[in-house]
């Protein structure tokens, strides 16, 4: 047992987009070591498999029936770690991007109990790595800019939208699904052009990874027909274009869970042949 | 052998800040599979020995003097390959991230050759997990954004000061050392406050990792102070205000390179007791 995961103390694991070979090696060794895992819904089981000794505690908001309020995750947490156990509280993507984290580092700080936090792998970076593109881009997006657009249903977003429609940023717009009306009139309406390209990635880097090239104009449009219920992340902005993602990328029907099978698509030899 | 990396055939890796152990699982497998690596000055041998079966290649603009021009790089990436080898070209962070990986991406493309890209962890990432801290935060920083302040020596940063100085977002400044004064000085100009919480981070996730915390208009003298001719990232917001970092992050003296040594410092706890 390595010196940095003593008995009673909690590690905020980031497990990134989805594929398990997209954990860090720091996550695997804590997932191998940790006696009890609280994790998101979304991290799937592949993942989960690095800990088959552990006790699984599915939490978090998108759990559905098993869902569980913020104070009771953190009371649980608490409770975990002062029973003595290791925790490893793990959570989609990087915990330090619209991951919610302090709520539940404060909890643990406020109760005496040892936490760290082991980044993971940002959806954007994802995206940008399964499209084959760069989110920065010397002389056309010299800034790189994430934000997210959940909100409750119904209500609207509380965003600086000229801060955001710039022509010289790669915007990465984080559960983008049901606001991409919203953000594509409010991008155009305060000064980006309509046909900024833009990119729709659902379930980026799983074996059923969707990539689909569009433009700012017709998003909302896009997003209805491609991304249906699925996790989806929205890149927006003129570097976006480099690349050559296929509309569709290479389907695979099962689920394995493999390395192998999960080493994603080929976006440059896809559309370059 | 996996049937993602065919010989003849490159991979752009994201070797992550600097810890072998912020590798992916998916970047160390590479590694293992690889026949020739190019790589960063900056990528560090406990890193390399990953790929002990590898011809290694160091290349990049930080090398000194095995500093190549990217016209170099770009005709050496592509002639390995042609030859038939499997190879990794391997960069500090994540390459698309101020990676710089268009101009090889677009080469070995032109050539014929498949590339694929494999995301790291992003010093930014890095940073917030080493700090204990989260960019975004609910309620005060919605938004998180990245920008490179590396400039040739002399010359002005072309950079959108007005959208920078934002106290809804997190700033996260890369390669910022030498650019700190100007960067100070047209955030308070644009109308950000002097007392905006800032961190200092130098070789984050290295075992002489450095963590300062600072305000705004101290950034100069901090940055003079601290940074020396380290590799700096700067996160300004007030955001940055959360967790306990302690002034300087424990010392080890030693550049041990195993995965115990390289598990980061204990924000939290340092701070905290």
């Amino acid at each position: 047992m390595a010196d940095d995961f003593p008995a009673g103390s909690v590690w905020l694991v980031g497990a990134g987009p989805g594929d398990p070979e997209l954990l860090t090696r720091k996550a695997e060794r804590l997932l191998a070591a940790a006696e009890v895992v609280f994790h998101d819904a979304l991290v799937g089981p592949a993942i989960l498999e690095l800990a088959p000794q552990a006790r699984l505690m599915p939490v978090g908001k998108r759990s559905g029936r098993h869902s569980k309020d913020q104070g009771t995750i953190d009371a649980l947490l608490v409770e975990a770690a002062l029973g003595g156990a290791r925790v490893v509280r793990l959570k989609g993507g990087d915990p330090s991007i619209f991951g919610r984290s302090m709520e539940e580092l404060t909890a643990l700080v406020g109760a005496g109990i040892p936490v760290r936090i082991c980044p993971g792998i940002t959806a954007a970076s994802a995206t940008a790595a399964s499209a084959g593109l760069s989110l920065s881009l010397r002389g056309i997006a010299r800034r790189v800019q994430f934000v997210t657009a959940h909100t409750r249903r119904g209500a609207a977003l509380d965003l600086d939208w000229t801060a955001l429609a710039q022509a010289d940023a790669t915007l990465a717009i984080y559960m983008g699904r049901e606001a991409a009306g919203e953000v594509s009139r409010s991008l155009i309406g305060a000064g980006l052009p309509g046909s900024t390209p833009a990119l729709i990635a659902c379930n980026v880097s799983l074996p059923d990874e969707k990539l689909l090239r569009t433009r700012l104009d017709l998003l909302p449009l896009a997003v209805k027909a491609f991304a249906a219920d699925l996790p989806t992340l929205i890149l927006i902005g003129d570097a976006v274009a480099q690349g050559e993602t296929p509309v569709v990328a290479p389907q695979r029907k099962s689920r394995v869970l493999t390395r192998i099978a999960s080493s994603g698509s080929m976006p440059v030899e896809c559309g370059g042949q």
